[in-house]
């Protein structure tokens, strides 16, 4: 598992469908069903620990995890939020631990936990001082221009600015999470040379329906985590209510064998 | 929230339906679901840092977590295996630990990773050397006679010697998962002046078959996490198949508030 055979899974026309996960039982589940590469997500990863996402507080947890999913056989690709921390060399030193512990893709992002978008040539800098010194590491750069809803009075000129300025910048992928109208996303598609990723968004578009738009990579977010925990209260008060649980959940053995399969 | 309103919580009739949480996230979820107590799973923790349960050897990622869940308003008991090391004087540390963190109880269980049972008279000095020196903790001494199908011949008389040896020994409550037939669960309630926890085994009895043979406590055990973890890869084949999503789970600002809501 490599950088390059990581982009080779971002395809025109079947793209790559990321499954994001939050701890090792969600990554080995989600590699056991089939997916080739697991993102993480940092909503996910900051809330089990308690921890408020987009903050940069969750360096240590997010390497952490990272170190426990690298024995699994998938492409691991990281979300480092802005990188943790306002000075490059400390996001090279992550990103670098990232690659040495066995990830193969970082996503990098400008949204700032003020709801502001950070400066467009800082946010080249700190891109291209990442792949200039890790240079093994498929840097998805994501522009929160659509996230942040009020960060830009023109979301998507913005975003067709800052995809074409990352790209240029070094950035393997470009990321644009909350794009979600055809006309947006074929525009961007168009405009930068390098694989677009948007977030799957229930009842939107389907997988099918992003591919013919030009997507090539679509991400599922904290929507699993999400999943996740709601199935986890909604059990509880099954049970409490005295009613049927509904589905087919794994038993106790299937946990532990699928711990340790890769153990 | 004391070890003595949480025993409060074990009423014959109306027994605790404990669910049991792996992370914080799923904590806080539970809690604001409106459950007055929350366990810990051994199982769901060590699954979320790929470590098998049951061999001991998640002691400080299970004190970690009962740190973060001390800031919830809710009664937290913490499933500490076998108590983490064969050393007395190690599982009195952690439970003091703990209690200083802000538990109000523990699961000791008498499984080995090797499949058998503690020999009951070291598990009765245990019990007793965690209740001298900790009395503030709800002790909730777990046999595996039932869990370890082999463990021994005559499950039920063994459940009940142990229930009966280690309430002598100070035990404030008898965990025995795995007893499921109705003779049995009376014959263990009958047997012990402490209020009697068994696990909740889907489709066997609903709470309320459980309250009428006496039973005080439910727990979930790695249930909700299982349930969890099943719906985090059921949501991403089901986005992978093009099809809709089932479910209604929270939004990314709900998860936001749920952890800010006990920062």
């Amino acid at each position: 598992m490599t950088a390059e055979s990581f982009r080779a899974l971002h395809r025109a026309g079947q793209p790559l469908l990321l499954p994001n996960a939050w701890d090792y039982a969600s990554a080995a589940a989600l590699v056991d069903a089939g997916f080739a590469a697991v993102g993480t997500t940092s909503l996910g990863v900051a809330a089990a620990h308690g921890l408020p996402d987009g903050h940069g507080v969750t360096r240590a947890e997010t390497l952490a995890l990272a170190r426990r999913l690298a024995r699994l056989p998938c492409h691991l690709t990281v979300d480092i939020e802005a990188g943790f921390s306002d000075d490059p060399t400390d996001v090279v030193r992550l990103a670098r631990d990232l690659a040495a512990a066995g990830a193969v893709g970082v996503n990098i992002e400008d949204g700032r936990a003020d709801g502001t978008l950070a400066p467009a040539g800082a946010q080249c800098e700190l891109i291209g001082e990442v792949k200039a010194q890790v240079p093994d590491l498929f840097l998805n750069a994501r522009t929160d221009t659509h996230w942040l809803t009020g960060a830009h009075p023109s979301p998507l000129d913005e975003a067709v600015a800052r995809a074409r300025a990352y790209r240029s910048a070094g950035a393997d992928g470009i990321f644009v999470p909350g794009l979600a109208d055809d006309a947006g996303i074929r525009t961007v598609v168009s405009a930068v040379d390098a694989p677009v990723n948007v977030l799957y968004l229930p009842g939107r578009h389907t997988v099918r329906q992003l591919a013919d738009l030009g997507v090539c990579r679509i991400s599922c977010g904290s929507l699993l985590f999400r999943a996740a925990i709601h199935a986890a209260v909604a059990a509880a008060r099954t049970i409490e209510r005295g009613e049927s649980l509904q589905g087919n959940p794994p038993g106790y053995a299937e946990i532990v064998d699928l711990i340790d399969r890769w153990a």
